[in-house]
């Protein structure tokens, strides 16, 4: 039982298909992340270890990173720049090896550091898949200028290609940050023309938002309603956003 | 003993009346939460569940924290917005029900989010104080529109009224951004005329000040002296504040 | 072995004398420390208690601390800020003898806070020295206003100085904040000119870069290279440094 149960707006529970929140591990301690999922584990779906932290890390404590979240059923997966990385290395076929040995059973495939042909990605995604991946895919540069360059509607038929070769969630890419990337100005304001003309030509439950920042997350929730699926969620930030979801913060209390 | 125990400079001791430190915990694990109050527990006098963030832990963890920071001889507290949102269902007596019963001895009346009119604020303050309570309350709109049309004398005359009623300490609203709110401005400035008009107008001892980022800190420090009490300060934070106010810091170094 | 080991690219192992990290330790819990050490310690070759926090801290934690660091092969050492608390108050002897006896083998010579001779400085890294001490020093004032006033061949002159009195590295100063402090403009970016001629006129593997924000850590990876001295890393930034480091994050891959 929750404190204050009374209180406590309902909201879908785990496993959810919408109103997901990935969460960012940047490189929590072992203990400190156990600490943190006992009291918000709950509230988290994915974990992503980001971008190619793992691989400073030693593989036996990563692996028991990877049991503990498990037992708070929530899926760990490795940031797609790892993946970039091996592909940046013609590695992966090791990569997906590694992965699976690892315990990995989701992983994410993306291009934004990283030059890649359309047709190439679709393929990794495909494959991926027909190794027993859950897949995600990430769609943007991480590098601004580049990102500027893709157009609203580039960024539709890339989302719609990539579900359809198999891809179970797309992340619109806004990195740690959050700001002058994607859909978000320099100010780390949402462009909501963009975001309207996203929503209206995709389908909603299958969007991942990278929305770091806590403004990000209200607008969304705001605008899209509790059961958005939010990402690069801080680890600090996790209460906070499940809050911001039930009307349970100043910000969208009485709005939800 | 502490460390280079000589060069410590003299405060006052816990329980204090002035001087306070409440600290703000937004979703911190157990096991964390211990850990940061071994080493920094003395400085924290009181320590605010932010706003509705016990509404979504499990019950057990949280009485297991309240009686962890009670342990260290901290004042453990629901944030004032659990309370609007109690107010706002109509539940406002299972709220005093619940808080009394998971152990807290204090809670915090504001009206930050919702609309309440002024006589029925302080009648929750008289009717909390009545059931036992120590009441803390908070004088301040979260949405910046709204808080800038109370002007300053309305400040005052509030905060002279909650005391009244029986506020033991009444907060001065600056959520947990510090920014375009009350005192500060949109930069996180402190308007210095008006809180010089606030010193003159009221009990000093009676009020904390919310100043969650370092500057805010450095600036009551200096204007008000170490023995001032301060709100909303990051759970990272409670060592640099308790150095900050010791003159261990170079912003005060010398200047205390 | 490190998960994902066929992509981690080389770099010296601890002790280094080059590409060193220091991180900044304001505060952690025993427990939370050592569960971030656990996962990250290979990646933290210094680790400075800031300022003056370990006076607020219990002695009996803070040497528990020392320990721990060591054991991961950390050299751990009290801020500047805290020589510069004793000298001002005439007790740089007593701080020596207490620094030893804690178990610190390595201190810092600052005067970023308070106003003292050149001579006077050398003398104490001089002394320092004889007394057994690794000595690491720096260069810059903690009050922008006076930290502009001092030349970029006044720092050359100082650092070389200091170097010749017995520093094994010397710190340019840039605060926990890293804006309008030394080499960093208001918004945080590095005066690349000044950069310059502190890299053509000193010998770069005694100098540690303060470096606190990760646009400076990618500035300079990217400028001097992977074994770059950098410093003031927060300690929720190990992780990701060692991966700008390696070419492991979307901001250095492929640039490395």
């Amino acid at each position: 039982m929750k404190s204050f149960n009374f209180l406590l707006p309902n909201r879908s529970d785990k496993p959810r298909n919408n109103g997901l929140t990935m969460a960012l591990d940047k490189g929590l301690g072992y203990e400190t992340g156990k600490s943190l999922m006992e009291i918000a584990g709950d509230y988290v779906d994915l974990l992503k270890f980001g971008w190619g932290t793992i691989v400073v890390h030693d593989r036996d404590i990563v692996m028991k990173k990877i049991k503990m979240y498990k037992s708070f059923d929530i899926i760990p997966y490795p940031g797609g720049t790892l993946f970039e990385i091996a592909y940046s290395q013609n590695k992966v076929s090791n990569y997906f090896k590694e992965a699976a040995s690892m315990g990995f059973e989701t992983i994410e495939i993306s291009d934004g550091s990283t030059d890649m042909k359309t047709e190439e990605k679709l393929d990794f995604i495909a494959t991926a898949k027909d190794k027993g991946f859950n897949v995600i895919s990430e769609v943007g540069k991480k590098d601004p200028e580049k990102d500027s360059k893709i157009s609203i509607d580039e960024r539709v038929e890339s989302i719609k290609d990539e579900i359809k070769a198999g891809s179970s969630k797309v992340i619109i890419e806004a990195r740690e940050g959050g700001k002058n990337i994607g859909i978000f100005d320099k100010s780390g304001n949402a462009k909501d023309e963009e975001v309207n003309y996203l929503l209206k030509n995709l389908p909603n439950e299958k969007i991942i938002w990278e929305a770091p920042n806590k403004d990000q997350q209200i607008y969304f929730v705001l605008k899209v309603g509790s059961e958005v699926n939010l990402g690069n969620i801080s680890s600090n930030d996790i209460t906070s956003l499940e809050t911001i979801r039930r009307g349970l913060r100043g910000d969208t209390l009485g709005k939800i």
